[in-house]
């Protein structure tokens, strides 16, 4: 360990700058030092290591540190488990503690400077682990979990605590998991499961439980990181850790608050590109839910809609309830193809080898076919669960003539076939049965088949369950059953589903409809993925040289120097010219051609419009004149000093829109999208993306924002030139990699994106300079 | 039964029109011939019996028609459950077959007209119920019940036998449930649960089983009504009579097709006065969904958001899936007071005696405080919860300083107890656990204690659920639960808290949160329940008359009419003249007062704008005359007759709306106001209301709109004249009830709202005629 997660150990001057005036550090990778073409033009990284945790989770030897076996003390439980659990695992685990000689029978050492071999890991149940970390750093010891609490969680003085642990750890070489973090990395993992396993991640051991809890009901899990306060290893970590693993089939997280919003993200790069699903619950869609998180792990929480949109760009899927979560992973779990099979499964084994960190997956043509058919033994089912899931955006494709044909084989004439499959109840409790299951699967255009059983009546449905899970057996396609009944204590549920290692089982149609859209998407989102860090500029435009000159510390810039800021990253801008008196305006109007819009000009004007700041329309010298002396007469009024006055042409005809860069706190610059006038006011229509991002995501914000129909042209006018709509995001987005960090504000507003190929004008700009 | 329920027996001459020319005729009450009175403008009732259903649940004698002991006819069954039935309900069964001479033992009737006694129920099990319903005629059976299938739900020519059903009961006198129904009326309803139970109404069997199933977790249910496919008795009639009795505490309904849109509102709106929540299930979120309900029940489905309109009107909480339905239904039968409790509940059981039909329920005074506590043994649960639940806009108020400090006395000083109040743990584990529920629940403002409980952990949640479930026996306010473990086994959740009538206890954050918010909203609701049926209209006004000599059947009126028809409602519209002449306009314009606009008028003409049929501020003769010559040639080169050209006053500041009526093949007319302009044609910003409605419901629609703000006035603009605004709305609703089956389409649009004080000024209109 040379590097280290604070950024002290940068050289690049650029970057030191960056961190002394952003809010939130950018990581530095681990395990070696920051490398300049490592870093994209921001000074952000482009990579981060995959911390090497087998040592951590599969340790051959491990120290606990405070030990003890006297009856009553809290850590006298805690050795039990973990000898218990290192049993299990057949890791040989020494006691340390000052005083005693032994613990349950086994000898103890003094100090971690006494152990009778190199541990991988030592477990750390004393109340202040920065001595022992202290102690640890001439040790080779590799990991070290810290169980105490009393740190950020608990406010300033906390925070300051855990500050001092974060150094002594950078110091010492080692990784730490914690501090207040608890046994559930250490818990017992049934491995009787088949198939892909859920790998758990949460900051609150008490939310992770019902996960855990999934392995009663039949559902793999590998590994928990309860990370606890992240004085180091961090949720990002885990995730690469876990996407590298090929036991997991995905990722389950519970997070109450990033620490580093870019370790996220290239964590979330590194699942994507191996087409690991990570589902997320992320605390803090409100600000009570943010400011408790906050008081619980002491985290910074970011602004909820730029954590919603980043995860969305690196294919992280949000959920919003435990339950969700669960039945999500476990889902996605099981949809992961399995890398052990032959025969026709060998192409997904193929697909999982290939993937390696930095390829991208546009390659992979076999993806499943997106169709989903509902089957089910009653109409009324069928139907309502066909309305629900049409509504959230599920594809049901109408089955072909020949397929309702086969399926009429078995079942009744009068009975719709066409999908929804309704059978009528009777075909299910005999032959017929399996034949209808695998006559829907085999049909090319389906990928998921879903069978809701709201009322469970034995004689049909313990059949019927068997059927489907028999029928799962011999498919690579997703088989979801909803057990309806809230009973859950029936054995064609208990037994025969929950049994199956194959099929999902649900308990609510919302579920099953929110994890089947989750994979769906997931598989749309990994066949297209092209990690946007490859393609990160490292170094500064030609433009940014030009815009340097125009920066002004502290300030805000007029709206001249703005717009020429804009120009210097070829956003175009109306002709305009700057002057300081009537005749020059008049002089300016004729060169600009009319009519002409004039604006008064100044380092600190806002609200030029309401202050009566602006005139449009002006079509002769004598009305240029006039506006002339009436703006300087508002702002000598108002007590406004002006640089001058801006003679504008006048561009009318186009869509209002508005881009520009704001900071989160979490992510820093990020870029925003929305529908200028009115409608940004009153409706917020406006999406954000976190830099770096491609050409398609800036294609994918429009698509986000519900007035984007203005743009393909409403009540006759003619379609916007999109293209150079996007063009100007992604120089705004370049705006925001070079200058963002010393950029509090980037504004235009409005945009005007004039028709189809004539490209897209900024009328008035707003830059800020930090 | 004298009345019928296709209004064949209507003497009223409009009302017969108003069938004739609607698509969905209006229902007759119950019981009685329809009188002019109970009728409203429109020639819709304004009222509707309740059935009496109390021989049809708990009859004294019971024929069944087609009974069987043939083993291996699917009729034996059948006859084998409603004998045990009878016997569980008292009932005396009467066997009726024409060649059998005793069935299961018990002597077999030849024919319904064979029978030992007057019975009150005849269950049907024959393929053809017409024939025994015309026996039944002459007796005095008051209930049938018909299981055969093959009626609507199979296409047209069973949709035609159902017609024939249909009229063989009108001319009956009997009530009818079915056909295509089943035995779930008379199931087996545990008689040993407490509370206010559930009464069951679902068109699918298979659909209500889950809700049924609710008594396996000791939820009471009362009533089972499977409608089936409602050639007679349809889902209102059961709202009605269940919204009576003493024992409901809450109707579940599965809807797939409502058959009557005003039946359905005049049931909920008995239930509304009664202040018996209904929870719905309404399949047609989507086309797929309506289509394929279509084919199951052979009903008509409504536009969903009109649906979704009426039923807020009436206070129907719609859910989503049967899960919420469950879950919903029990909270709200749990948060029913109990009539039988004194001391401090003393006054629900007199609110629940006083509310009689025909009484608004606003007098209550002393409705629950509403603010919802949060309460947990993890600070991540009670952070995660708050914020899902804030988000979802449950009201979190937090804790006063006095209650904090109290809380402290038990709960360690670092844990947050403003709300969220989290323990940390240990304090649940002894006596401290009460003392901290008690203190919350003793708070004024807090109405709702939730406990989410995701990891069970036996040595404290076991006691903590026993807490909670006594706790909950001394109060009157809501004790919830969420119990997150995906097992379900737990007996601290199987037999603690489900053992408990008093605890609503939930399975999933989401569905605690919506059925919490749903009591609480129906708390709200209910407190100012008035009923629009009371004074809906029942003549027409005098604006009736003037409106008649403008109408033209079949006509689309020109904008000029289609004005004047508005102003005989007391709509403002622009000062303006429809000239002939060039030399007119000019005359016109200095009467109007210039700016003027000037817009081509006939009776066909659309998209006036778009073809360049409007000039807007003209400021002078000669731009008038311009004008008037423009919008001539233009018309003739389009090739459109005109009766003339309208010079109009020009209105400028103010904000567009768009007010009009539309046709709902369910509901009739329907109001619809949005934001007019770009708004509502890229983003359908608009709300909608089924009449009859008051003041209340105009102005809620105006809180729906997204783009609401725009009336608050933003840019500095002046707030708009919101009443002015709602008193068009309310002029338009009258239009809708007088003039509403004559008009295919009303459309005000833009209606300009001026500044506050200022009124609304419709500058364009469109009608068309039937």
């Amino acid at each position: 360990m040379l590097g280290s997660t604070h950024g002290t150990l940068t050289t690049d001057s650029r970057r030191a700058r960056v961190i002394a005036c952003g809010e939130q550090p950018s990581p530095v990778v681990h395990g070696r030092p920051a490398a300049t073409d490592d870093l994209d033009v921001s000074g952000r990284p482009l990579y981060a290591d995959v911390p090497d945790l087998d040592r951590f989770f599969r340790p051959e030897s491990v120290a606990v540190v405070g030990a003890s076996d006297t009856e009553g003390r809290p850590n006298t439980g805690i050795t039990r488990q973990l000898l218990a659990w290192a049993e299990r695992v057949g890791a040989r685990l020494h006691p340390v503690h000052p005083t005693r000689r032994s613990v349950f029978g086994i000898p103890c050492a003094p100090s971690v400077l006494h152990l009778p071999e190199q541990v991988d890991l030592a477990v750390l149940l004393v109340a202040d682990p920065v001595p022992v970390i202290e102690e640890l750093a001439g040790t080779k010891v590799k990991f070290a979990v810290a169980f105490a609490s009393g740190f950020a969680e608990t406010g300033a003085e906390g925070a300051a605590a855990q500050e001092r642990l974060a150094a002594a750890v950078a110091r010492s070489g080692l990784r730490l998991l914690g501090p207040n973090t608890n046994l559930n990395a250490f818990e017992r993992f049934r491995d009787d499961l088949d198939g892909p396993a859920i790998a758990l991640i949460t900051q609150s051991g008490h939310q992770g439980r019902p996960v855990f809890a999934l392995q009663e009901l039949g559902i793999r899990l590998s590994h928990w990181a309860p990370t606890g306060n992240e004085a180091d290893l961090e949720t990002a970590d885990f995730i690469s850790y876990f996407a590298e693993q090929p036991e997991v089939g995905a990722i389950a997280a519970y997070v109450e608050g990033l620490k580093d919003g870019r370790a996220f993200l290239l964590a979330a790069d590194r699942a994507a590109r191996r087409g690991v699903p990570v589902v997320a619950v992320k605390v803090g869609r409100t600000e009570t839910g943010a400011r408790t998180a906050a008081s619980h792990t002491g985290k910074l929480t970011g602004a909820d809609a730029v954590v919603d949109a980043a995860m969305r760009q690196f294919g992280v899927i949000r959920v919003d309830g435990l339950d969700e979560l669960q039945d999500t992973a476990a889902l996605l779990a099981r949809a992961r193809r399995r890398p052990d099979t032959g025969d026709g499964r060998s192409r997904t084994a193929d697909r999982t080898a290939d993937r390696t960190a930095g390829r991208t997956a546009d390659r992979i043509a076999d993806r499943t076919a997106d169709g989903v058919v509902v089957y089910s033994i009653s109409g009324g089912t069928g139907a309502h669960f066909a309305d629900l899931a049409t509504e959230a955006g599920l594809h049901l494709p109408v089955l072909s003539e020949d397929k309702q044909a086969e399926l009429h084989e078995w079942i009744p004439e009068y009975l719709n076939v066409a999908n929804p499959v309704d059978n009528g109840g009777h075909p299910v409790g005999d032959w017929r049965g399996r034949k209808i299951i695998d006559a829907i699967l085999d049909d090319p255009d389906v990928g998921v088949l879903i069978c809701p059983i709201t009322g469970p009546f034995p004689p049909m449905s313990d059949k019927l369950a068997q059927d489907l899970v028999d029928a799962a057996e011999q498919t690579d396609k997703l088989v979801c059953v909803v057990w309806g009944s809230p009973v859950g204590t029936e054995s064609a549920y208990r037994e025969t589903l929950l049994g199956s290692s194959r099929v999902a089982t649900f308990r609510t149609f919302a579920n099953c409809i929110t994890a089947v859209r989750a994979h769906l998407d997931h598989q749309r989102f990994t066949a297209g993925y092209r990690s946007p860090f490859d393609e990160a500029p490292r170094t500064p435009s030609p433009s940014f040289r030009k815009a340097q000159a125009l920066m002004r510390p502290g300030q805000q810039l007029s709206e001249h120097a703005a717009k020429q800021l804009l120009r210097a990253y070829g956003i175009r801008v109306p002709r305009e010219q700057l002057v300081t008196s009537a005749a020059a305006a008049v002089r300016a109007a004729s060169l600009v051609g009319y009519p002409v819009v004039m604006k008064a000009s100044g380092a600190r004007i806002a609200h030029k419009t309401e202050l009566g700041l602006v005139k449009i329309g002006l079509t002769s010298a004598s009305q240029v004149r006039d506006a002339y002396r009436e703006l300087t007469d508002i702002a000598r009024y108002e007590g406004i000093s002006l640089d001058g006055v801006l003679v504008c042409q006048m561009v009318e005809r186009g869509v209002e829109m508005v881009v520009g860069v704001t900071h989160d706190r979490l992510f820093g610059p990020t870029v925003t999208v929305g529908l200028g006038g009115v409608l940004v006011e009153v409706l917020r229509d406006s999406a954000v993306r976190v830099p770096p991002f491609g050409e398609d995501q800036a294609h994918a914000m429009l698509t986000e924002l519900r007035g984007r129909a203005l743009l393909d042209g409403v009540r006759g006018a003619p379609p916007a030139d999109v293209d150079a709509l996007v063009e100007v995001v992604l120089r705004v987005q370049r705006m925001a990699l070079e200058l963002g960090d010393d950029i509090a504000e980037l504004d235009i507003n409005p945009l005007m994106v004039l028709p189809r190929g004539q490209g897209a004008v900024a009328l008035d700009a707003l830059a800020v300079c930090r």
